[in-house]
């Protein structure tokens, strides 16, 4: 069984785009730079754009962190899009949701210009990932296909069970798994809330993706011998042994279904760290021009 | 066996919206108005449109036709998108496609105003689609989607395997059949070339939407018990016995599938006649402006 390790797989991709930037800048290149807007105080959103910051620093990239209180209008929150959109120094920039309910996260979204939109949410990126054509990918759906390309894992012919239909991760990834690029080609099927024979489905796949957000949904006997596993849950439960009170926990029945599968992503330490490089690689495309 | 008469159920709809614009247009509100770019003079191009005028004219829309030649360049083309962009009486417009190769069709999309993008090939559309908000959602998709919600077809929970990823048909049929909207909810699995046990996989659908282009690829064999079968295959094939030397064949072979299938759309008169009307609705709510 091969452990699909997300953390070290980041770190490398961390290292080349460190050296990437730094021949960039040697040949006189501008250093790239991701802004980040951050409206209010939750927890897991400061912990969240605290390691997007910190990965700018490490890849050799300017970040700006832009901090408002909770009680920012909507108005105002367009306004700062606005002058991101406008400022030529910044080459891409994440808006961190959730929003305060006072705010229409849509309508922001909306607003930010696709060229910098490194979050991939954009409609008009969401639609060019669709039709194939070149644009930001989202960071964890992106992330995965990286997993995928530099584990050498095939997926042309080979069928994938998505299970999940978020508009973050179940979606795209049944678009990018079915579609012509590289780590596409595969049969997809996604499953959901309404599925009726769950486990006649996964006991077929070649490749399961798991994104329900269910803890240890995923079971030893809905899997096929030799399948490959991505676990994309990442809920936090209780345990009074850990000094948070909480450990992380996937989607997926981690000593069971490892038993049975050629290759897994672990929890934590595989999708998760994947997501952050993902922006980054994002944002040094931005740097670079290479999408629209 | 049901036949799911695509035919008559275009004129109920058509029927239906003739009486919604009478009833706009005495409460005082605008006539409702398509207009079509049509470049060159390929036989199917100028047959296709000529029915979308046609269709305008029995439901009471106002319609306008810009026939350019062949060598209009990609400059001028662009300056009409954008006059039509501009034009406060034209609701929506459509420029027919294939385009000559001269003319780069991706830019022309894009330069098209989503807001009258009534084909809804847009990325901005694509991406709304995807993400499950309001949009125009393509001509031959929503056709089948209405065929669906009209003959009262069960979708959600079912097994429906989608043959064929096109951006057309394949991919926006995939996402709105596992999407969360009426006539959604469905596991669904996309099949295309690459799918190696394919028939494996239709024999354990209830819906199966054909949409690859190989006339009567879809054998009986391939087929389970009582499936709903909708074939979005019109290939032309040589037929002496026919004025025009021609017919069109579907990718269902349909006398030993509709033998099994508990609902069938035949071709012609299935899928084909509802993407006419679909325009008309696309237009309709663009008139209404309900969507953007």
């Amino acid at each position: 069984m091969l452990l699909l390790d997300g953390k070290k797989l980041a770190d490398e991709l961390k290292q080349e785009i460190k050296l990437e930037v730094e021949q960039l800048i040697a040949a006189g290149g501008k250093q790239p730079h991701l802004a980040a807007i951050l409206v209010g105080n939750d927890g897991g959103s400061l912990t969240y754009v605290g390691h997007k910051v910190k990965a700018c620093d490490t890849v050799g990239f300017k970040s700006t962190l832009l901090h408002f209180p909770d009680e920012i209008s909507e108005e105002a929150l367009l306004a700062e899009v606005k002058k991101l959109n406008e400022d030529a120094d910044v080459d891409g920039f994440i808006v961190q949701l959730p929003l305060p309910k006072h705010i229409d996260a849509d309508k922001v979204i909306m607003a930010i210009d696709p060229k910098k939109d490194v979050d991939g949410f954009h409609p008009v990126n969401v639609g060019k990932v669709t039709l194939g054509l070149p644009a930001y990918v989202s960071a964890t759906p992106l992330g995965i296909t990286k997993i995928l390309e530099r584990y050498n894992i095939e997926t042309s012919g080979k069928h994938c069970v998505v299970i999940g239909r978020s508009n973050i991760v179940g979606r795209p990834m049944s678009i990018l798994m079915s579609g012509t690029a590289k780590t596409g080609n595969a049969t997809v099927t996604v499953c959901h809330s309404r599925t009726k024979n769950l486990k006649e489905i996964t006991l077929q796949a070649d490749i399961i993706i798991a994104a329900l957000g269910k803890p240890e949904f995923l079971t030893g006997d809905m899997v096929k011998e030799g399948a490959v596993i991505i676990d994309v849950g990442t809920t936090r439960v209780t345990d009074t042994t850990t000094k948070a009170g909480w450990r992380l926990k996937g989607d997926v029945k981690f000593d069971e279904v490892s038993a049975k599968a050629s290759a897994i992503t672990p929890v934590p330490g595989g999708v998760g760290p994947m997501t952050v490089v993902s922006l980054i690689l994002n944002t040094l495309k931005a740097a670079k021009n290479e999408v629209q």
